[in-house]
């Protein structure tokens, strides 16, 4: 399936300060040599599984076939909770079975999933408690980029039982559309559920506490500490500051709701 | 012109916590999965571009040839500012026309230049209004690093064009020197533009706000605490506190005024 | 010895917002491009030897053989403290003599050790005083990854004669154990020195500050916001709170008395 030159993504809340990234780079490289390895990003708020499933859902589109994906978001690591492989088009999912790749496979279905049950391919018999992304998911992922087959790794499962993260969607009214922010970045900027597939054709603007922030294309269209809405790069309308910080100066929340009005 | 072994180093002011460097890297390996990237740093302050200019060209000494340097601080994109491609000896940088890469090319001329106007090495015929490292650099790159001729890019312009960040220089006076900080680091320690050949060759200090600091060769000279003035690893004379932060301790900013005096 | 797919780990103070370590690839990968490199970790608090030290003991032994690792945690550079390069079995240790790698040398002995003197195998002839990471330990450990012999980088040096960094051990008392915090992670989870294979076999807590907390195998065991002592991923007690911060909340700090008790 992997037939050759398998890429394996990392993206965990681990942050760059401890080893715990390298930790899982040094099991892979231990196990395949070979595989290269590409930090989508460590910077996930912890444990917040929402963010990391809108990261890995809003990085897919821009990777090569032959990609396994790593994921370690795990507030319920050591309890009840399975790990799980999932094979989608094109690549592997590996982590938790807690809806952190329910974003992904909003794009792209399922093919088939185990649980990870068999011990044979962890790092140790008897992993930590406390650390999957090293003893589990490092090394399942490892093994599925050097061809190890996924029903190889456990008991097979159906995908419609995986968890799914459930995000209110974004639902037309009679005068636009009203969605909800589903992720914030570091600079500020406000990314919503608004895909930019449902806009109105005519003239639009955001309402925001009272008040109309007008759309463009580019941040550099309004003055310096202006708010703009525009086609964000992941595909949603975004609400920006040109120069400045939207979440701060907006006074905006995950979850907060947004509402798209005509102009 | 890239015979083998290319390599491609990323510089953005992207920070980590997101994953915009990560769908960069897949943009890159997804066009040729046998490149090398290095990550120059993500954490120039937001769209800083004289920091950025700076540490592109204090790291451009310690590179092989065959390197393609992205680079990406870029508050004008989506305007009218140009993308380019610019050959230089040994390699090529990619990203906006702003100064970014004026320090380097203080160090090596560009050879040539184009305007990226191809939207045939692009990520997408239609690129994000916001993200042209995902859209149009880091395809620009990989394509470059994998042997497309810089001219396949689009139009050529005369080097000569390109726009300069202007920096103070450094100018002898009566007793010494003056200079200017042009960077400062995550510890403190201040860079100023006073390169070490132009030192005297008798004892000489540091006057800032009426105090002067002595130089020296190495932090463990003086006390814990203590400041000195030394000849800094990027080659210019820097400000440090053994075991302390400079720029705390004695109040210093970018662009602040730098005294060489002899004693 | 290093006879094929040599790997460098580096693990620094530096952070990620200069270029400093990116500037030690280029070196890296300038000297032999075939080279893989793995961010062990740049988060160590600055200058913090001991804590370096521990982040490199608990990711040695899930490297392969054949690892180079490349430690720059070294507020001497630039006086008298050496440079080294040590062999241990399945790798080299490459820094300065600071006691850096102790915690690895307490899981496996040094084979041998040169005190880096040779200049043909640095940067430059005449190294920076204050950037040995640069131009001195990087060429070296890219060198000996590219086969050059441990005995051509400088004098041969008695291992016995490394700097050890003393940490007190933990030790046994009538109802229990005394140790020490050793570590502190991103998140607020206390590492002990405490080894798992010292525990009581009966049910055991820990006290601090007249509080005792019971002991558990995961975090999920107690409700969001409770303390949990528990065994560590790196093989040791840990104390940590359920989705929260035990540094913070039980007001503990890096060499703090931890006492284990039978309950």
């Amino acid at each position: 399936m992997m037939s050759h030159q398998p890429l394996i993504t990392l993206l965990t809340d681990f942050g760059w300060q401890d080893n715990y990234v390298g930790v899982m780079k040094g099991v892979i490289v231990g196990i395949n040599p070979k595989l290269s390895i590409i930090d989508l990003n460590h910077g996930i708020p912890r444990q917040d599984v929402a963010a990391a499933r809108f990261s890995l859902m809003s990085a897919y589109p821009y990777f090569p076939s032959n990609t396994i994906y790593i994921a370690v978001v795990d507030p319920g690591v050591g309890s009840q909770r399975q790990g799980v492989a999932i094979q989608i088009e094109g690549g592997y999912l590996v982590g938790p079975d807690n809806g952190i790749f329910s974003g992904i496979l909003s794009l792209t279905p399922a093919i088939a999933a185990v649980s990870l049950t068999n011990p044979q391919y962890w790092q140790v018999p008897e992993p930590s408690m406390t650390f999957h992304g090293r003893d589990i998911f490092a090394p399942v992922g490892a093994h599925l980029a050097s061809g190890v087959a996924l029903t190889a790794l456990g008991e097979t499962i159906n995908p419609d039982s995986l968890i799914t993260l459930a995000l209110t969607d974004c639902t037309p009214t009679e005068s636009g559309l009203v969605g909800y922010v589903q992720y914030i970045d570091v600079f500020g900027n406000v990314v919503t559920n608004i895909p930019h597939q449902q806009l109105p054709k005519s003239p639009w603007g955001v309402k925001i506490h009272h008040r109309l922030i007008a759309s463009g294309k580019t941040y550099s269209e309004v003055e310096q500490g202006q708010a703009i809405a525009l086609m964000g790069s992941h595909g949603w309308v975004e609400i920006a500051v040109n120069g400045g910080n939207a979440k701060e100066q907006l006074n905006l929340a995950w979850g907060d709701r947004i509402e798209i009005s005509k102009i």
